[in-house]
């Protein structure tokens, strides 16, 4: 099975991004696919174009860390988008046979514009980002692209747009599914959404030290107020981390306990919890420091990656083009 | 001066092309200025998406009558716009800073609805086409742009968003001029505007036969019906072929007197006009037939001329990717 997904440069990568999507493109990769992973740099700028100041080295940094978490250059095509031009081709093409209104009633479309209500977002690059995506989808030909259930819609989209170019021109693309992850979601140390804006992030590329202040001042259950309340996992966003970071099952019975007959206190719970998380992040650490003294080795593969993707790519365009009666 | 201007490949040329565009690209290239002239085949795309069998006859055909007009290839840079993939990358680039809003306020794009109401403009190309034609044009950093009146907001919206780009991100661009032609608009043979779907059009590559039988059908002043009846050069749609055409000022006062006496019929008048005509086109028919001969020597031209854009236009996008930050 061929799979694509890709990831916007808008800032460093935390550990939601870890357990909700590096961990499964990893055990995709591992089961033996072919996998096209991207930075969707062009995407950056739907929203960001206002301030491009950072998008090279997030791009670089989300790569490296790419390559920490486990997604391997030899079975994988890790590649930036920008770098190849036949996306924009074929998002132009598109654009020709996708109405307007397919665009206007994609739910993201409204949602992002109320969330970042303080930015202009009117810019037609904005309305018109599910169209490039499409392209980026397609012109890899996939039969799978792994998204969370906020990107089934667009991977929806895709297909109608897959569907008809061919009706109208030949059979070029597939109709890819979306390949659903259903995993979790980690809220940030405050129990919100874990978003760079509400400064309630854990970064994956972070140091023993950070990482043990943040989880110690994270946010409890609220009801359990002192030592000696009786609190409700459920209630706890630590909990949620419990779950995503690897503690046993013996573990989860004795905070579960501890915490409901207020036997143990948050401090003894995140403790158990720090203890699986350093264990956890600590080769990633290791191999994010390699990567950061080899810059050249990182761009070798960015370089590498990019002329595979580009290979893909011109292909399919070909044969796109040649089926629209563009001959040159 | 450096000058660019192109055409929608949507049907084949006719007389109206000729003095009121093909003429003018002649002059300013015979004045020794710097001209890029190029097939809009992606913009043929915007309104005839659903019907893509003629694009690239149409294409070739244009280019063809393109030569045998006075086009020289080796001052000119004639090319077609799909084989110079820097225009889909800078639409996508401007498509990020440009409003919707501007879009839909562009006249054209209401007016051309009602026009084409039969057809279905509802796609993203559709609206999105000023911003292509703003890529088309700033890729290659003109100082001026030959257009017509109903063209003027486009180069305004052109130099909105150049002006815009290097606002947000440094000075890449110009803010290239209109250059209004005021040219005269030739009528169809029914007096209506010259249009391929009111069939009342005369092709430049026609035989002098075709062009005998056009101009003698030709509708004139309604309100002589008779031999006998005056008439009023004015409201007479052969007039405005006496103006382009090259009809001496003493035939002029010899066709208006003799109109507006009744002293000359419409056949006397058309047969002037006639010799004018294929005076001005048989040079030009003998060129199209040599050309028709001699396909390679088109598309060594089409080729020669596609370099030409294309180095020009990856110097331009280069620039325009570094100040965005996008360094692959």
């Amino acid at each position: 099975m061929r799979v694509l997904s890709g990831m916007r440069p808008t800032g460093r990568l935390h550990v939601g991004h870890l357990v909700g999507a590096l961990d499964n493109w990893v055990r995709i990769q591992n089961e033996g696919n072919e996998c096209f992973y991207f930075i969707a740099d062009w995407h950056a700028l739907t929203t960001n174009y206002d301030d491009v100041s950072k998008i090279y080295e997030y791009t670089i940094d989300i790569i490296r860390t790419f390559l920490a978490c486990g997604i391997d250059p030899d079975k994988s095509v890790v590649f930036v988008q920008s770098a190849i031009k036949e996306h924009a081709e074929l998002q132009l093409l598109f654009s020709m046979i996708t109405p307007v209104g397919w665009l206007e009633r994609v739910p993201t479309y409204k949602e992002i514009k109320q969330q970042l209500s303080y930015k202009d977002l009117s810019n037609l690059g904005f309305l018109a980002y599910p169209v490039l995506q499409a392209a980026d989808i397609l012109i890899y030909k996939p039969d799978g692209v792994p998204v969370g259930q906020d990107q089934v819609y667009h991977v929806e989209l895709t297909r109608e747009i897959a569907r008809r170019f061919n009706y109208l021109y030949g059979q070029v693309f597939p109709e890819p599914k979306e390949l659903l992850s259903h995993l979790p979601k980690l809220p940030g140390t405050d129990g919100r959404k874990m978003s760079k804006s509400y400064g309630n992030v854990i970064l994956i590329d972070t140091t023993e030290d950070e990482l043990r202040e943040k989880i110690l001042r994270m946010m409890t259950d609220p009801a359990r107020k002192r030592r000696s309340d009786p609190g409700d996992p459920e209630k706890c966003p630590v909990w949620d981390y419990h779950k995503a970071f690897g503690t046993t099952d013996d573990e989860k019975e004795y905070i579960k306990n501890g915490c409901r007959t207020a036997s143990i206190g948050c401090i003894d719970c995140k403790k158990v919890l720090l203890g699986h998380m350093i264990e956890r992040l600590k080769p990633i650490w290791k191999r994010l420091d390699e990567l950061k003294k080899n810059e050249e080795y990182v761009h070798r593969i960015i370089n590498e990656g990019n002329e595979k993707a580009r290979a893909f790519a011109i292909e399919t365009i070909k044969e796109a083009r040649e089926a629209m009666n563009l001959r040159f």
